[in-house]
């Protein structure tokens, strides 16, 4: 994703106390700072963060960890969460790749994978977050009800994450290669980024793959 | 598929060496009916055999078998067989359902599905042909490569059989989600249907699906 620099975007996320820069510090104490025992939802590249705002709203129940690469876009949702002081939300800066420093085994309930970045070149298979080493990062997270909710409009990603899931031993709960007319619309929370492809007439694909110990 | 009737179908199939209208009574032995050790390919549901019998004369050293359940549509490639003389092609008359009586064990290499009835009312959800009863007759009968190739312009029942095939252990060799326009369309031989489902604008989606003993 793509923004314009924020020039306090560094100070603000510093100084928040809902924004974890150093998330491995907070290995296995998730539960501890939310200060419940709620489930756990992870999305990994949250973007401005609509999507997992909405979510939090709406399952005041559910703890949720916005994930983002760039600092300078977290600032966008943290921008929601001061306004709106949701206590079961809160932000880190980091990678996926990372994620086993971040997250203790069996720490997350529910992963989402939006509209990440499709990596179509075949030499960049390894970065597209459905990979085999990422899948297996996922699994270690999750606990037993091991649930990754993923949405693309990319074709060629779906695809391949629809094969690369049933080679790692996942099945499908819910499948959709055309979210916007189907069953699944009506509790379908949309990002910032699929109103924009959704406007442009894309098709957004959506799964929802599980894996039973 | 409908068709006309016609008239003489019924005495023609009986008359034609080629024809099986009785495939029980040639379990087991489909390697002697073509005199050879090729593999055999079997389509379930061939219509009017435009695809099969492409694939025939593009693969001598495959042999393939045409199955569809309406005697008088086997008769539109019966005219195709008895013009081109293929040896590698036999017509059988006979449901899916009755897979195990027509076939041994691991006596097929590779099935097709094309372009099956969706069934999409949830009640009839046991006549898709990828229901898991007819994934474990195809698992049956196929042998040390168990390879599904399926193609329909269906989103419902693409869903559906992709759910159902990771369901039941099965992985994806390969996947498109827009057949005509993938990597995959040099090779591949369009079906009746096929022809006039990408005149009408409509998508075809293909799984190749495979499960490894």
């Amino acid at each position: 994703m793509r923004v314009r620099n924020r020039a306090d975007a560094r100070e603000r996320l510093e100084n928040s106390p809902v924004v974890f820069l150093q998330p491995k510090y907070n290995k296995g104490k998730w539960k501890e700072i939310f200060g419940n025992n709620n489930p756990i939802h992870l999305e990994i590249g949250s973007g401005k963060g609509k999507f997992i705002h909405t979510l939090a709203e709406r399952y005041p129940d559910i703890n949720f960890i916005a994930m983002e690469a760039q600092p300078t876009v977290l600032t966008f949702l943290l921008d929601k969460v001061e306004e709106t002081h949701r206590q079961n939300l809160k932000l880190i800066s980091g990678n996926a790749e990372d994620l086993l420093e971040y997250f203790a085994d069996g720490e997350v309930t529910q992963l989402y994978l939006n509209f990440s970045d499709p990596w179509p070149k075949t030499r960049h298979e390894k970065r597209r977050l459905t990979f085999h080493t990422f899948l297996a990062k996922y699994e270690t997270v999750l606990n037993n009800n091991k649930k990754i909710v993923q949405k693309t409009d990319n074709q060629g990603l779906f695809e391949y994450s629809l094969m690369s899931y049933a080679k790692y031993g996942f099945t499908f709960n819910e499948l959709s290669l055309d979210l916007t007319n189907s069953i699944y619309e009506e509790d379908n929370v949309h990002t910032e980024y699929e109103d924009k492809f959704i406007k442009k007439g894309n098709r957004i694909y959506m799964v929802e793959a599980i894996k039973e110990k």
